[in-house]
């Protein structure tokens, strides 16, 4: 094919008119039906010459063997790609849009979230944590939207909560208070819509009454899983269901992990709730890390294989940082100063506070009776003046109370003193 | 009092012979009944004059209004001191050790632990964790041991496993696992006898089978908490009982705490397993930071306020290391090589480990009926080459079968394809 060929180019991320009358978005539509997600090489080739160009360069085959930008387009590539170019089958997407109700977001729509566009930024990941979901990421050529939230604008405060579908009674209680603690915090909420954690968030986010989004491996009008189909209709008409997958698409492993990227690229941080030692979910947290957004996983018992993931991403080396409501998770990912947690302390007890002297002398007081200054200087080990001094400062704070000469615990402090734990 | 009365200043830490006929050991005897734990001066006159001296100039008030190395010594503490200067009652608790057959070890002896020795290296805390233990840590003067074994040596490769008294089942599980793993690796479990979370650590490693030392804040043949008279005896008969207190003190808030400091020093590391936002055992974790020993923390349900505390010490800047077993202990605190714990994995599942391509053929591939590769490679988006390639490499790993001409998912791969998590 000629330069002539080539389409101006998407500049990804800006706002935008639409100087070819709308036949990038069209392009786009279609690559989204002919390149499974996360296919590098198609990114590629339209970033460089425009999707009409390389929609119309598989059509015909010509993009075979050519060379783009240095790299070599296999004629087996363009053959693979060329057998799904199917216009009935395009028609019938259109159809089905309209049908669901879904719209079509592309790079250089105002609704774009641009967060995506990091995705092309990440290069090769460490062998250490390379995936079959593949080394190199990059961003999706298009969203099906099915919901009329503005995705971008939901997106800049927002968090994803992910986790394993066969979740305990535990991981799924915790999953809908983070939901709905970040909801009420003003926070969307990212998951993937799965059974266990994934529903347990978006159902806490609902009830929370803020917008939430369900990143879907399938297109954004499938029920998948089936018994999720009243809960993708209630993310659709609070927020938003959305796939790089055209309509109709069915959900396959590795489009679930491709969708793991989308998950961890669209928020500023990633919550992992339960996840065994091997799962789809840490995936989504490696991603997560790979883009420098915040990781986050809620420990579990140590008993129980459903936490063994979130334990390992929250050991040295791990990556993750413990957090254990939404208040942690806001602190984390929020604006300085909005969401700032403040800092906790537990139920104050008699003698919490107390310097040593007046410690010694508050362990040395008499349940009954009354004891004077010499004798609890005795006992505690201390000096006349400073067990008079503490004696002072214990009764100023309702823990001593003077009796027959002397001084004994008030009646507030008693039954409180027997040790202090180990 | 002049410099010619003064003893030899003992030389903590190394093995010797006794020139003072064993006054230092009984001056230490008596001052560990004059003195409270952790009295800073006391112990530092003791490092100055050796104990007699120090006795000496308590019992006749001479060391009042001193000066030595730079510091006053208070008439008013001197007073106190020899207001517990009691010849009938240093005989009663001669008479007690022998009957309870407690044993004396002082710095200097070979058993004496001289980890305790690193507690005089730590300086002030920062106001940010100065607790009302006081801040400047000074070793004990004498350790009172029941039991026969020996303490330098079983301390050599030891944890401390502590927590709250006021412990769940799942914590008291937990205690009891590690306290097993944790002898049956070999190493000596220190904790403080306490009801709860040490209890439970103990009873774990006197049935894994090794040595456990209970530090206590009372005299080490005092029976405290009653409820544990059994515990004790059984831990004095299988490993020691010890305490920095003569024989029949009692236990006080300010001992727990300054007991507390033994605990975290005699150990390579020191293991929270529940502990709530305020507790003693928090204290302990925060000797052990100070004095550079390995602070590790068992996570737990979010929702359970007896793991508030271990949670708070694994967010950042908590100081914690999460650790979920005794192999993560012993990886941590134990010899590198004897102890490095195995990199874990979950059980492999088809498809685990696959590239993209095959993992991508191995999506397409029909559960029944057999499909030829150019149908494989339009379902999952390659070229025939990489069709054939992966095709091959799936029929050799047992996940696809030839069948009729074409290949399908074999049988042990069917059943654990739909998805992959979230």
């Amino acid at each position: 094919m000629s330069a002539e060929g080539r389409a101006p180019a998407p500049t990804a991320g800006t706002s935008r008119t639409l100087p070819d009358g709308g036949a990038d978005r069209v392009a786009r539509a279609r690559l989204s039906r002919v390149a499974e997600p996360g296919d590098e090489l198609v990114w590629h080739l339209v970033q460089s010459l425009g999707a009409p160009a390389v929609l119309a360069g598989i059509t015909d085959g010509s993009l075979g063997g050519e060379v783009i930008d240095g790299r070599r387009v296999p004629e087996s590539r363009v053959e693979a790609w060329k057998s799904r170019v199917n216009p009935d089958r395009f028609e019938s997407d259109d159809a089905a849009a309209v049908r669901s109700g879904l719209r079509l977001v592309v790079p250089g729509d105002s609704e774009w979230p641009t967060s995506l566009d990091q995705l092309a930024a990440v290069g090769d990941e460490p062998a250490s944590v390379r995936t079959a979901a593949g080394r190199v990421l990059v961003p999706p050529l298009v969203l099906w939207i099915r919901g009329s939230v503005d995705i971008r604008g939901s997106c800049l405060r927002s968090v994803t909560v992910v986790g394993a579908r066969a979740a305990t009674g535990y991981g799924e209680h915790v999953a809908a208070e983070l939901g709905f603690g970040l909801a009420e915090r003003g926070f969307t909420v990212v998951s993937g819509a799965a059974y266990g954690i994934d529903a347990a968030a978006h159902r806490g986010a609902l009830a929370g009454g803020a917008p939430t989004l369900a990143v879907v491996a399938c297109g954004a009008d499938v029920a998948y899983p089936r018994g999720h189909e009243g809960l993708l209709a209630r993310i659709a008409s609070a927020g938003a269901v959305l796939s790089e997958l055209p309509p109709g698409a069915a959900t396959t492993r590795s489009r679930l992990l491709q969708r793991n990227r989308l998950v961890a690229a669209l928020t500023r941080g990633t919550v992992v709730v339960e996840a065994a030692m091997r799962s789809g979910t840490r995936t989504t947290a490696r991603y997560a890390l790979r883009l420098g957004r915040h990781v986050m996983a809620v420990p579990g018992p140590v008993t129980s294989s459903a936490s063994a993931g979130c334990h390992a991403m929250l050991k040295p080396g791990g990556g993750a940082v413990l957090v254990t409501d939404a208040e942690d998770i806001a602190d984390l990912v929020g604006d300085l100063g909005r969401d700032a947690a403040q800092e906790r302390r537990g139920d104050e007890r008699p003698g919490d506070g107390l310097g040593a002297a007046e410690l010694a002398v508050f362990d040395a007081l008499p349940v009954r009776g009354g004891a004077g200054p010499a004798s609890i200087a005795a006992v505690a080990g201390l000096d006349l003046p400073s067990v008079r001094s503490a004696l002072g400062a214990l009764v100023l704070k309702g823990l001593a109370e003077p009796l027959s000469g002397g001084f004994r615990l008030s009646a507030a402090a008693r039954g409180s003193r027997a040790g202090g734990g180990s």
